[in-house]
């Protein structure tokens, strides 16, 4: 047996469950790539399970793959950091439950085992981490079943598994819950046979299995299969809570296709920076024509969702990132709406109401902002109710537009003036309710 | 000796520090009141004491009082659930070396001492409950020396203490550290004279002294005295750290004389209030008399340090308190200059500048509060740099008024628009600087 210790492996704590992470196969039908380093919307498969997995409190990882694959995964981890042991199979043709043998030497007790070649979301994860035995989805919904390996079920226990079982209750979703117990299994199966499948293990063992339906887990065989999760890391990447109307109906729908297409060839913040020269541009548009410009100012609006999703896809989120952007979306809707009412507004009354109208819409956002500062909690998450008040960005730039179609820029000054501060009002009255201490 | 078990009280600790509060005299300086309970900017001088102990981490108390003041005690403890018992000292001719000896039962290991009638402050008590015997100040800023209790010092031991000591070093502070040996020491004492001092007491145990010195700490004897405390407690309440170059040197000045008159008889959030409404009035007397309005502004910019002064003082500061405060400046702001805009400006472009002048005051906040949703931390004390920065709001106000007066209100918005706008770039390019990810 191999062993190749990382200059950052620490010693092993007594009880921390640790997770060993199946790398060996050759990745065929990939062209022979390490299929746990494929990046996936910005981020190896393996990144995202450790990365999640690390902040569910599992730090400790042992990582088998083979002598072709070995300096890349060593590069993988040094350039991360993460606390993970490197252990080499030399034998791969002894099949993948000769792979965890492997790892027998490395944990102690309870042990998590996974597949480096599968995408798992954080919320499967996270319960995942506490089931026992084999984790298995009866539900499942982003696999592909004819490549899935299914499990028959009986008295809570693997009855029986295999890829092409006919009568089966549950998908095998790679993610197990062990104890040391199982090596005993596989050294039995192993001096039988010379190699031993990790199924036939499970299926010896008579594992325990725990399901866990419907949440995002999947696994990656195909380019396609690629493709597909790309897009499902885009699309459950929605912050959402504070998302309008217009941008759960119409917006969303758009900049996660875009973001799909972008999220492995731009940064969050190149992104950002586009999506504000765009929001600028639509603005001065209205120098030349306010429908036109109306129109660009709500293709800003769509873009503007881009570097979140494309952020949050790719485990990229700053803190930098969301204020600048912030910033810059108040200096957008600042610069439209002025520009707009220079070139459309003479009268010192109707300007007033421009102004209120446009420090209005900046105050929506220092209203939610404020309450984080002041609370240190998501006013949409501590106060509900505030979800449903009309006036958010993506609503009031979809109204812009609409009038800026139709000419009436003095109705839509009017309009965003009471909106915006009703909601403000609303929104004080709401926190003073639900938060007054 | 006599013992009254609150509900609220829990199991003594083994490890839990716990304090004793000598609260047995009759206050007789006072006109006979239980000079502990006696309100000091709206606060009783020991739930000052008992809740900046209980957020250091020291949250078990033992208050020692005399039979004529215990049910004031009980209500006491009760209204702020403090986790305390309450002893009776029905003996307090017996000196209240006596007093502390009835503690005896009560405090195992390492404990502190301290009076009722001492006001501390934070600042003091954080060093405080880390020293060792008595804390003496070498240096009271705050003190009156013929009162007080003078400690002669050798090999960092008491070796004399007394108020009418010529030659003496540091001056009592009345807070000790302490160990249960201590009740020997009063024991053998007590049964030599049938009482005790605390000064014989600590002489005779040659107590380690730890000095504190120049910190906000105040024995409470006389009304003067109370006068002062006040006075203190609004003068230490200045948050600071986000006040510009006028709030500094005029504003604070006088707002702390108003907070000293107010802050028994006014809630933080009544002054909210009042400090709005006058500001929306200043705001509208644009209507009237320009350079009014501009004196009046500044007025009102006084004024808005007193909520806070005072919420900090009478330790009632809340969060929502902060929220709506900022909330209604901003619109306090957007009001006075765009009425000022709308009686001063015809012309679209200076109305564009008033705009961007406008729209940058409400920014200015945006930007530093934004940074607190985004990092979880005060940006002034994040980025000691920004400090620096001009454009907050006191010196707005300040500019504002002077431009009043002389009649230049578009130099006003000129200047207003360029020097917001730039403040918010500097902020950003700060944070970008500082904390890029």
């Amino acid at each position: 047996m191999s062993k190749i210790s990382q200059e950052s492996l620490k010693a092993f704590g007594g009880e921390a469950v640790k997770a060993v992470i199946l790398a060996a196969g050759l990745g065929k039908r990939m062209g022979y790539k390490p299929k746990g380093l494929i990046k996936i919307a910005g981020r190896e498969i393996l990144y995202r399970t450790m990365k999640n997995l690390t902040e569910l409190g599992i730090s400790e990882f042992a990582v088998i793959t083979n002598a072709r694959y070995r300096e890349e995964y060593e590069g993988f981890i040094r350039k991360y950091g993460f606390n993970a042991e490197l252990i080499i199979n030399r034998h791969p043709e002894k099949g993948n439950g000769y792979t965890l043998y492997l790892a027998k030497s490395h944990v102690g007790g309870k042990f998590i085992l996974l597949m480096s070649d599968h995408i798992y979301g954080k919320d499967f994860l996270k319960r995942a981490v506490k089931g026992e035995g084999l984790v298995v989805d009866e539900t499942p919904e982003y696999t592909d079943l004819d490549e899935a390996t299914k499990v028959k079920i009986k008295d809570n226990r693997v009855e029986d598994i295999g890829k092409h079982l006919k009568d089966f209750d549950a998908i095998d979703t790679g993610f197990f819950v062990l104890t040391s117990e199982i090596f005993g299994i596989a050294d039995e199966i192993l001096s039988e046979k010379g190699k031993a499948e990790l199924s036939e293990i499970v299926k010896r063992a008579k594992l325990k299995v725990t399901p866990i339906n419907g949440f995002l887990w999947m696994d990656i065989d195909t380019p396609e299969d690629i493709k597909k999760a790309r897009m499902l890391m885009v699309r459950t990447s929605i912050k959402g809570a504070g998302d309008g109307f217009i941008s759960r109906h119409l917006n969303r729908k758009i900049s996660t296709r875009i973001s799909t297409l972008l999220v492995d060839h731009v940064t969050p913040n190149q992104m950002t920076v586009v999506t504000f020269l765009f929001g600028i541009l639509s603005a001065l548009m209205n120098f030349v024509s306010i429908p036109l410009a109306g129109i660009l100012y709500q293709i800003s609006s769509i873009f503007d969702g881009v570097d979140g999703e494309i952020a949050r896809a790719s485990m990229k989120t700053s803190r930098f990132g969301g204020y600048i952007d912030s910033i810059l979306d108040r200096y957008v809707d600042a610069a439209f709406l002025l520009i707009l009412a220079y070139v459309t507004i003479k009268e010192p009354l109707w300007w007033a109401i421009a102004v209120t109208a446009i420090f209005g819409s900046a105050m929506v956002s220092y209203s939610t902002e404020r309450y984080k500062a002041a609370y240190r909690e998501d006013i949409y998450r501590d106060i509900p109710a505030i979800r449903c008040l009309i006036g958010k960005r993506d609503e009031r730039i979809f109204l812009t537009m609409l009038f800026c179609l139709i000419g009436q820029t003095k109705a839509l000054f009017a309009l965003l003036a009471v909106l915006t501060n009703l909601r403000i009002a609303a929104t004080v009255w709401l926190v003073w309710r639900n938060k007054r201490n």
